[in-house]
């Protein structure tokens, strides 16, 4: 941590922030600029004391900015672990295959899940996704069939082998969702809700963490460790958009995020083009896009009859379009020295 | 809603909209323009099904756009509806009245509580705020002390005769922070947990809903519509600033808002200077610009002694500067026509 | 300038960026950190030195960030110079009194504009403003009646004794602007053309930088330092919303802007609630809270009948809607300390 | 358009706008809904009748909304044109090829821009960039060395056979750099330059458009617009990345832009991971990706040693990165169904 003093600082100013630095056990470096004097911070605190510390330092008159100099998160950076590897079915997310994930908003029926199940499997996806649990911006839409729904992605998984991802929202239901799913989802409204991550940290079960629509990948990382803190290592990032002044689309993909990420972490990294854009016309090349871009896989909305979706119907691809896009991305997975098998 | 077709729409193409519209109970008003061919959904249905309809249409290819026209929240809308006010000790929130509500960031220890409580209200404060429950960006910051917090916060509270006003986070903690407070909070990273929305909308304690951090006002609006369709009528806003590319500033403070959700609600607004801009340096200007465009009270943060505060000491006032500010705040109010006692 | 190296930095990387910083003048002061290494550059240099070598030291891997420490503009700080007061006709802008400039977005006919300027002025403007050239998103929107529309705008100012402020957009038409008007007018599109600044810099004529619409209030104070570099020191900046996701507004007003550049210059601070917004319904509060916030003046359009205007009619006053809005004004203005007259 | 009245409305309020439309030669088709009345306008105007008048039914307090329906560029529309194709040197802008523009960001001597043209001619690139004119934030920062800037230019143009990209920003300026260069680039702070895009129209050289840093993708269309109306129809967009929070990036590359455009628009799309990411290690993964959205061309900034670069060291390739770059990217570029030679 750097502290960088207003111009006007006096030296008992200096002395002061000096004598708080030591109170908490850092050593202070001094460093008198012609314009500005800054202090450095120099010591291991955890990280608690740190962000504090810094919060306090900025409330003083003469103390114009604090600049925190190490990243606030140990256990997701990938300074001294391995790459994460999340085994799902027979495919591993995180290794050189790039993992699809493809199904419906919504879960709607059992004759609908299931028969979306056969379709991706079909067209070459590797996990069913389904929403039994729906976070909808209106109280008066479908919010989901919730436990009923769970059932009804089971049996679509029993029928076709499948792998389960879906969402939790809601505290109250994660030791349900755990029963029925392989993976669980914390959507983009929930990152930020730390009592979910807390109770999904201590599951073991893989889960997907996506990035706020608002968040930054600091704040993306900070959320990921709350899982990790808390024992579950099988943690995935999902990025899936962010919200920008562009009218043209439902979210803005922020695809650079994808190589920041790995630079930073050894969480596997999964892109939304369906949620990322809100269109259906853009998910294949975003799809492209995102695997040339590194991505370890895709979440992918696909619906047998977008024309009568329950939800989401304007970014879902029909199982046609699905099948002629994995055919596509083929050829890049192979390009970028990746597999989509 | 207005349905807008592509230039390349055929007859077929126009004929199976209004179809599904019929089939939807609509009745469709065709108008062919020069350039495009536009269809009008007249009709009333529940708003559900034009949200699911408007998406369903958006996923054919000959479908340009879908215009929404009626706003989606009907019990928050000021058409039909009397302004609302609610009852906070011996003030009223949503009068001619400004309400100030005032304390530090988080509950600390009793006397930190009890001593904060004590400068704010001598200084003119009329609710006192105070964290127990702390949603923290890292899973490495305090995280507040729960439980024991409400009690620290009651003692504050019967000390003083201030009502309480604190954040619930939590779905399992609903109960006890009701028994505990005046009025609830919903924080930024809330307002779209439906689930937690849901909860709080079933109980009759006033309820302070912030807006999301990138939230649109039509988003936090529908946020409010879950608090009302719940059965809790006593529902204040609080604009808190959204996140721009601007670093000056942890938020952006937008204080059009409040004119802009006053024109369009009946519910009361409250505007928070402290998390708007993060800095305790532009708090008095912005409190006092907030109740020049109408604000219907504020939420600052107070803390004994800013530099050693357990968070947020960077964006907390001294209680001599809120005394200074609540001084300075009296003629503004009665410039536009409020009061401030 | 602080560089942050990664933790992979080797002793010879230390060295090598010591030596880099020796080349150029520079102390380095190392800090090695339990966690990081950090090298401090003490020493003065030019401005372009500084940014320069910052983004060279990043181009290396071990470079992880470089973090600057002084305000890149020496001439726009407050440090060290008197607050600035441009005089306009017989008011002074950047003093006690608030300075009203209203006026049509576009000149469109000389009755137009003579009536606008009668009625501006029987309702307290001190600055008549209106548009000869008119940047418009589409080339085949009204661009402005041009020089002639700078003699319309004469003989308003002619009829009325107001001054003039009018926008400049083209280095070649700065001499006819200056010519007519009192005071140039610097828009949000061109507060980057550096060719544009660097004219009117060279120019004895007060000017008016509004902020572009997504620039942070660093780069517009560097902007500003660009026509002070030129000799020019009657300048005024003006906030006028900056671009974010909320659709209900055609810009988001950022009226923390108004205290924080305060903060940091000297020069005067006006505010623009009419394009801040885009909705005439919204420039009464946010010009109040603009008084509130410190803002010197304010620059509001007004047309004579905006149900005819020839641009921006969706966010234009009538007459009689500004008359009552100066009205309110006033005592806000003496609750701040100001004067309103 | 659409105009949607507010429920307030009266019948007479719907007979002025009505006639007002009539006015202006439009046809009325008023639709009375259970809630609000919606009037289209039908008939066809030019583009500028119909902005303005929106806008001045917006001022009307009974007015809510009105919604345009026809997108307001008719040169730039995909519909009725064919796709441009741009000749440059050997190689085809538009084309099946993909066509890579390198080089520094500023020209800093003759032996620089000629040393950086071999480079990147022997890894690959069919065009050279290099700022002759250079826009810079702050006035203290090398701004190009411009005339002299152009001649070297040439000079490595003619050393290597390849054609010239290079920015214009001054209107005064246009005639020189057409001189000099084969394709003109207009930065993006000037993309709503609108004197300088006039001059640049009635050019016949081809002339590369940068997006506005905060611009939507449809006030992009219409600033080509500009262009194709001057006379000018070899022009290229080129996205080069958003402002958005996210603070790890200096911008947030929309590469959704990219197939989003080209369905919108005859016209090729380039794009710039230098400037859109503002890193090095994010360039080559971003231009895969580009080429794997459907990016006709890339501008990539290489400099023979970033380290020493005048300007965006931190953002430019060596000739060894980017030409391992190059070899990563043909087999992306075949497994998409494009060429890179």
């Amino acid at each position: 941590m750097i502290i960088i003093l207003a111009s006007s600082a006096s030296d008992a100013h200096i002395q002061h922030v000096c004598d708080r630095l030591a109170q908490r056990g850092y050593e202070a470096n001094v460093s008198r600029g012609v314009e500005r004097t800054l202090i450095g911070a120099v010591g291991k605190l955890s990280d608690e004391d740190k962000s504090q510390l810094a919060d306090q330092l900025q409330s003083l008159e003469y103390v114009e900015r604090v600049v925190p100099i190490s990243r606030p998160y140990k256990l997701v950076s990938r300074e001294g672990h391995d790459q994460t590897t999340i085994p799902l079915g027979d495919h591993i997310l995180g290794s050189e295959a790039i993992i699809l994930m493809a199904g419906p908003c919504s879960v709607e029926s059992e004759s609908q899940i299931v028969e979306a199940a056969r379709a991706v499997k079909a067209a070459g996806a590797h996990v069913l996704r389904g929403g039994a649990f729906k976070p909808r911006t209106s109280p008066y839409d479908f919010q989901g069939h919730g436990l009923d729904g769970l059932k009804m992605l089971r049996t679509a998984s029993l029928e076709t082998g499948l792998p389960i991802i879906t969402e939790v929202l809601d505290v109250r239901d994660v030791e349900a969702v755990c029963a029925h799913a392989q993976m669980l989802q914390i959507g983009t409204r929930n990152m930020a809700n730390f009592q979910l991550l807390r109770e999904v940290g201590q599951t073991h079960i893989p889960v997907m963490l996506k990035r706020g629509w608002a968040s930054t990948i600091d704040e993306w990382l900070k959320a990921a460790e709350y899982l990790l803190a808390g024992g579950n290592h099988y943690v995935t990032l999902c990025e899936r958009g962010i919200r920008t002044f562009e009218p043209s689309f439902r979210n803005t993909l922020d695809l650079a995020a994808v190589p920041a990420v790995k630079k930073l972490t050894h969480l596997p990294v999964v892109v939304d083009p369906s949620q990322g854009t809100g269109r259906w016309d853009m998910v294949e090349p975003m799809s492209l896009a995102a695997i040339a871009a590194g991505a370890d896989g895709l979440l992918i909305e696909v619906h047998p009859d977008p024309e009568t979706a329950w939800s989401d119907g304007a970014q879902s691809l029909s199982p046609s379009r699905f099948a002629r896009f994995v055919e596509r991305a083929r050829p890049v997975a192979v390009a970028v020295g990746r597999t989509l098998t």
